[in-house]
């Protein structure tokens, strides 16, 4: 290993807050940490399912979103003024029903033109990945899936933009039965985007059509929409020698060639990293799918975490030979 | 007033939980508190504005519900599996979309039907009424209504059932940007009814509209609906001598006749009165509406209190004559 000259450790990549500050830090220090990068490996993410390692090469970005409908006036009791004024609870659910089919895909006009079209080269990429829709399914506990076949969902959930509701606010949510018309109502929500999407465009395009489309609801309410937090999705070419590398040094560990995947989530670091160094860089997800990285009982497997280390030194090993 | 034998108080019709346990604990003691009794005031509710006082002759009731849209499985990150599954938000949005109208009219199939139809007389009575649509607008800081005139206002909010929504849950809703998609949505919504509605009538009617539209939406999420807490509408006739001595009283303190009006919101109270004694049953507000029973800041102005007590003196001396 006598070729590598030097390591860098970044041991957190701030990811649940879109990776705040970290590229300030990083291009404050680059002429003391960021010289002369040839290499990133980023062990973030996930497996596509729990046998099989995988090396992404792509990941989704998100734009966050708080749409407001608002009155001019106070909460108002139902009883007294129920049937007299324009409700933004009411408005709200009607917006928010514009924006989407039942199966979470925008329906905005123009979102789709904003998307790098479809590749079939990685289509095939995507039949040959060791992903098992009904065994995904029923981790999962759905009763249905918005895809019937494995290329249908990867390509939905990997080069898809989709847009979830997270949480609604007014009035009250606790369950207790008030009777209240709130004179404001929120809702949390989140696009996610894919390569050629920017934050910008998606932004620009979203709130254009909101203030457009408004209009037809013929309500004296007003809707504001305030574009939050961003990240822009991040994609490299999978046959690149670094990868080439990284696959060998998984076949060492688990005797198999690892899947290209791309990850759904996003990964600011590694747009980040590719910016400021102009090295290559790889994700290398350690942890299987069944190690649910990022959620209620999250854990780490001894097979994963033994063989993660041992992967960790065969590529290291191998990136002599780059 | 040597005619008027006995009195009885009710110091708290418990309006606010739907009279829960009055009936019971009235009926239980009836041989001892309600034998006999001629007449019976409640002095619930609020006048129409703020200059003339009222008696009313008719509240709405109330059919409240909760809805749920669940998944089978677990809350899920957007990140991850955004677009490959159906959202129980979106779903949630959606049946309330197709529950009413911008202004809050129920679109459900039937609802009409079970509305007594309007009558010229009350009509007309509307329109005599001291009622400023405008300096109702203000005071309640609506930029626009949804009648406009006082005729389709008031026909709005006396004789016409209204829905609102008055909180969604699901998710979050703290503000926080938390990019979950929730397994389940739930939603808090009232109906006020009005004769000749009656709560089973309304329950029935929209859990089976519910149940037989969801399947449009082509969602595998499953909706349920829970009809809680229900009133009964209430109404009489106005033209009761009980009605005319009321008034009397009221002409001696105000020097005006009283409007003759319904209450938008539940007086349970009254139709457990009424049904009980068999005997005529008026509601005499107290408050004008700047007094703003209910709600934050309310208070009692000292002009309606003094005349408040004025007022009810009157009117047991006017009794005497009925």
């Amino acid at each position: 290993m006598s070729d590598i000259k030097d390591f860098q450790f970044c041991f957190e990549g701030m990811a649940h807050c879109g990776s705040l500050g970290v590229e300030w830090v990083l291009r404050k220090r680059s002429e003391l940490w960021l010289q002369d990068v040839d290499f990133v490996c980023i062990t973030d993410g996930q497996w596509l399912g729990n046998r099989k390692p995988c090396l992404s090469y792509g990941a989704r970005g998100v734009c966050q979103f708080r749409i407001e409908v608002t009155t001019e006036g106070r909460d108002l009791h139902s009883g007294v003024h129920g049937g007299a004024v324009y409700e933004p609870m009411a408005d709200l659910c009607w917006i928010l029903d514009h924006l989407t089919d039942v199966t979470g895909k925008i329906t905005i006009p123009g979102i789709d033109k904003l998307i790098s079209p479809p590749n079939e080269k990685e289509q095939e990429l995507f039949e040959s990945l060791d992903f098992d829709i009904e065994e995904y399914q029923k981790s999962i506990g759905a009763s249905e899936l918005t895809g019937t076949s494995k290329v249908q969902l990867l390509t939905r959930i990997w080069r898809c933009p989709s847009l979830s509701i997270h949480g609604m606010e007014g009035g009250h949510s606790d369950g207790s039965c008030k009777r209240v018309i709130p004179s404001k109502a929120f809702a949390n929500l989140s696009v996610h985007i894919v390569p050629n999407m920017t934050p910008d465009r998606v932004n620009n395009l979203i709130v254009n059509y909101l203030n457009m489309f408004w209009p037809k609801r013929r309500s004296p309410n007003s809707i504001k929409i305030y574009p939050q937090h961003c990240v822009y999705p991040w994609i490299t070419k999978y046959s690149l020698p670094h990868f080439e590398a990284a696959n060998r040094a998984i076949r060492h560990v688990y005797g198999v060639d690892a899947d290209f995947t791309r990850q759904s989530r996003p990964i600011p670091a590694a747009l980040i990293l590719q910016h400021l160094t102009g090295g290559s860089v790889i994700v290398m997800p350690l942890n299987s799918r069944d190690d649910a990285p990022e959620v209620v009982n999250e854990k780490l497997q001894l097979r994963t975490y033994i063989n993660g280390i041992k992967t960790i030194i065969a590529y290291l090993f191998e990136l002599t030979s780059v």
